[in-house]
C-alpha cells in the first residue's frame, strides 16, 4: 500500500509520501513516490503516486523523457489544469500498453496520482487524478487530498487542518498522520518524502526525505503520542449513568 | 457500515457500538447492534454485530429465542468458548437457510460479532466471530477487537490502550475513537450504545444509549478537539533542513 497526504492552503503546498511498496508481506521494498518537476523561476509541479508500481512508474518515466521533446509535456503546459490532463492521457496510454496482456489475470494496473503545483501567474493548484484519468481540483473548503490508506491518518487532517493553517503547522500535521497511520498499518512505512512550497515564490525545492531515525521526526512524534495519553487521562471522568 | 470497539481489560469489559445502517447513502437507519444476555450473580454476556443487518438480527433473535429451550443455549453454556463456538453455528444455520435464495445475486450475507463476558468462575473473556463461524479469543497482548469500519479508530487505540488501562481511561479512549471515526466517515453515527463490566461482579448491566446531545460526550469531544490543536501547535518548529 501507500500513503501521501498532499495540501494546498493559504501560504502554500505541503505534499508528504511513504516510500513502502508490497506485493504480500513477503515483499517489501522502498520505492519513493513523490517527483519534482519544474523550472525555478518559472513552474513547480510536484507528484506523488499510488498503486500500482509498474504503472506509475512507467507515467513518470514518460512524463520525464517527454520533457525535451517539441510535443506537449509539463515543462511546456500553460496552467496546473494542462498538466492534470496531460498526467492522465499519460496514465491511460500505459494502461492501453498493459491491459490486454494481464487481461483476465486479475491484476490491478490501476493507480491515482496527486499533482501540485504553481505555474506563471497562476494560484498554486492542486489535484487528484483517478485511476480512470478523469480528475478533480482542492478548493479552500477541501484543501487536502489523500491517497492510498487514508483512513487512519485523517481524523487529524479533519480535526486540525483548514485552508489559513500555516505551513509549518500543516506540516507537523502532515507528519503525526504519517505517524499514526506507520502505527496501525504495516503496509505504509519509512522513509518519508516531504516537499514544503511557498506560495508565489516559483521555487523548486528538492524536499526533504525523513528517515526512520531522524531526530525531529522523533521528537514530535514521541511530544504527540505522550500530549495524547496526558490529554486522555485529563478528560473529565464520565458521570454515574454511564456505568450503569 | 458500523463501528464496534471491545476491550478485553485487567478491570473488566469495556464495550462500544454505534447504531447506523446503510444500504447506500439513501437508505440510512438506526439499530441497536450491542446485544445483552445473562443472569445476574452467575453470567453476563454481550454481543455486537456488524455486517449484514438481517443476517445478525436472525442470529440474535435465534439465541434468544432460543434462552428457554433445552436445547444448549447462551444461558446454559458452560464457558465464554462454548457461547463463540454457538454464536458461530447459529450465524452457519442463518447463512444456510439464506444462501441459496440469494445465490449469484451478489448480496453479502456476512456478518461479525463480538461476543464479551464472564461465566461463572471463568475469567472475563472477549471473543471475534468471524463471517465464516469461526473465532479468535482476545489475550492481553491484544486487548481489543474491533469490527465494521474500524480504521478511524485505531491510531488512538493504538497509542493509549493497554491490558492495564484503567475501565475510565478506557471508556473515554473508546469513545474518542468513535469520535475520531464519526466525524472523518459518515456510515458510522450517533446514538452509542456502551456497556462496562467490572470484572468479577457478575452483574448485568443495562449499558447506557449515548446521544448525539449527550452533556459528558460532548464536553470531552470539545475538550479533545481543542486539546489536541493546540498539542499539534505546541510541537516543536520543523529544522532548516525540512524546507529544502
Amino acid at each position: 500500500m501507500t500513503y501521501c497526504v498532499a495540501m494546498n492552503l493559504a501560504e502554500g503546498l505541503v505534499l508528504v509520501a511513504d516510500s513502502r511498496t508490497n506485493a504480500g508481506v513477503d515483499h517489501i521494498a522502498t520505492y519513493r513516490k513523490l517527483h519534482v518537476f519544474g523550472v525555478p523561476g518559472e513552474r513547480l509541479l510536484v507528484l506523488q503516486t499510488a498503486g500500482n508500481l509498474a504503472t506509475s512508474q512507467s507515467v513518470i518515466s514518460l512524463l520525464r523523457q517527454r520533457l525535451n521533446s517539441s510535443d506537449t509535456n509539463l515543462h511546456s503546459v500553460a496552467s496546473l489544469f494542462d498538466a492534470a490532463g496531460l498526467v492522465g492521457n499519460t496514465l491511460r496510454e500505459v494502461l492501453a500498453r498493459d491491459a490486454s496482456a494481464t487481461l483476465g489475470q486479475g491484476v490491478d494496473l490501476g493507480c491515482s496520482f496527486v499533482l501540485g503545483g504553481q505555474i506563471g501567474q497562476e494560484p498554486v493548484r492542486l489535484f487528484n487524478v483517478y485511476p480512470q484519468g478523469n480528475f478533480i481540483e482542492s478548493t479552500a473548503d477541501t484543501p487536502y487530498f489523500q491517497i492510498g490508506e487514508s483512513k487512519y491518518g485523517k481524523p487529524i487532517l479533519d480535526r486540525a487542518l483548514s485552508y489559513s493553517t500555516p505551513l509549518q503547522q500543516a506540516l507537523r500535521c502532515a507528519l503525526i498522520s504519517f505517524d499514526s497511520t506507520i502505527r496501525s498499518n504495516l503496509s505504509v512505512g519509512m522513509p518519508l518524502d516531504l516537499l514544503v512550497y511557498r506560495a508565489g515564490s516559483l521555487e523548486v525545492p528538492t524536499g526533504y526525505r525523513v528517515h526512520e531515525d531522524d531526530p525531529y521526526f522523533q521528537e514530535i512524534c514521541g511530544h504527540w503520542g505522550a500530549g495524547l495519553r496526558q490529554l486522555l487521562g485529563e478528560l473529565p471522568a464520565p458521570p454515574d449513568g454511564y456505568w450503569q
